[in-house]
């Protein structure tokens, strides 16, 4: 009998390093598993995990967690840490947005990567599923305790226009914007596929830095 | 001897019945001087008035005032009110926006318009003279009294970008955002010469409403 042979995306899958396969076990205990006291940043909505994986290797003394909703494209950024040799600093794991409140005590977060979120049409039956709805902005607040800052960039302006009001309703403050990322003082971006294949267009890319907390004052 | 007529800039500034000679005699004395309750709406550095006479047009139960500090702009501002037909509440004066506070007690001003200021270089000696720097910021804030609004429009995107970042780092709240006014659903829009112009070139106009006070939570 032939056994077929294993494609990449299910070797990743069963195989690699870089996966989490039950994150809520984690919870709690997400210093235990970097066996550190570093900083944790998530990326919500990774994709195929270029951007989460540049940063883990920029910058050591960060923990970075990939969290997709696509069992497929986390396959893709699993490969993409192997290939990039990722160091402990870096995994990834599939789950929804909804749920970061069970796999994140407050305060275990300290940063979280918007990068080019599904926009969502402007309608009331989607527009409370963009992640800087304020439903998710309080999952942040429950996840980073008494302080935390998303950063987030995207290419579509409606998207950008509603994110910083609601950020500012809730009380966020909003610093270091830019409403042409590529044309601005900003250094060391790190940019993600997407960004990359956008940016060709000459079309501009908005960012921001949003802070909860006791860090709004500083 | 033959007595020079005089020209139209001279007989503005001395016979309109738009212009305010000694605003600081009104202080705290404006709903007396329009002879009605209704919110007072300023706009700092009116230039040739076109804004606002037209908004006195369309909004007769909102009384209106262009500030402007050069002498010869607000001849243009007076004019154009008379040429408009304008009514009983609008006036235009001549000051400084450093002395807001010598015109106005807290609670006399409800909105302010700052259309396409001066930007002002990014650099340390000149962004003090932003009016949306802190400095300012806290002058409105001592004329809104509990609350007021500021409603901002500009072609500059370094402004832009500063602005949303002063409001949000002092408390305001910013709602209806535009990165691009002009194609935007924005509706009621009513342009400034410079506006115009510029729009005429293709180029976005930015536009924010930052709230002050306890209508922050409105």
């Amino acid at each position: 009998m032939r056994i077929r042979k294993k494609n990449w995306t299910e070797e990743e899958l069963e195989t690699s390093r870089y996966l989490i396969n039950e994150p809520e076990a984690l919870k709690g205990k997400w210093r235990e598993k970097f066996g550190n006291e570093n900083p944790v940043h998530i990326e919500i909505g990774c994709g195929k995990g270029k951007f989460v994986s540049e940063m883990s290797k920029l910058y050591p003394d960060i923990n970075y967690l990939g969290i997709e909703k696509f069992t497929m494209v986390v396959s893709r950024a699993l490969r993409k840490c192997k290939l990039a040799e990722a160091g402990n600093n870096i995994f990834i794991f599939c789950k929804d947005a909804e749920e970061l409140e069970n796999l994140f005590e407050p305060g275990e977060v300290k940063r979280i990567y918007l990068n080019f979120s599904d926009p969502w049409p402007n309608r009331k039956k989607w527009i409370k599923k963009r992640l800087t709805n304020e439903r998710f902005l309080e999952r942040y607040e429950n996840i980073f305790g008494e302080r935390g800052e998303v950063f987030l960039k995207t290419d579509n302006r409606e998207f950008f226009e509603y994110s910083i009001q609601s950020f500012s309703e809730k009380g966020w403050v909003l610093k270091n914007i830019s409403l042409d990322l590529h044309n601005s003082p900003f250094e060391g971006n790190v940019m993600t596929e997407y960004e990359r294949k956008f940016s060709e267009q000459g079309l501009p890319i908005y960012r921001l830095e949003a802070y909860y907390g006791s860090s709004m004052k500083e």
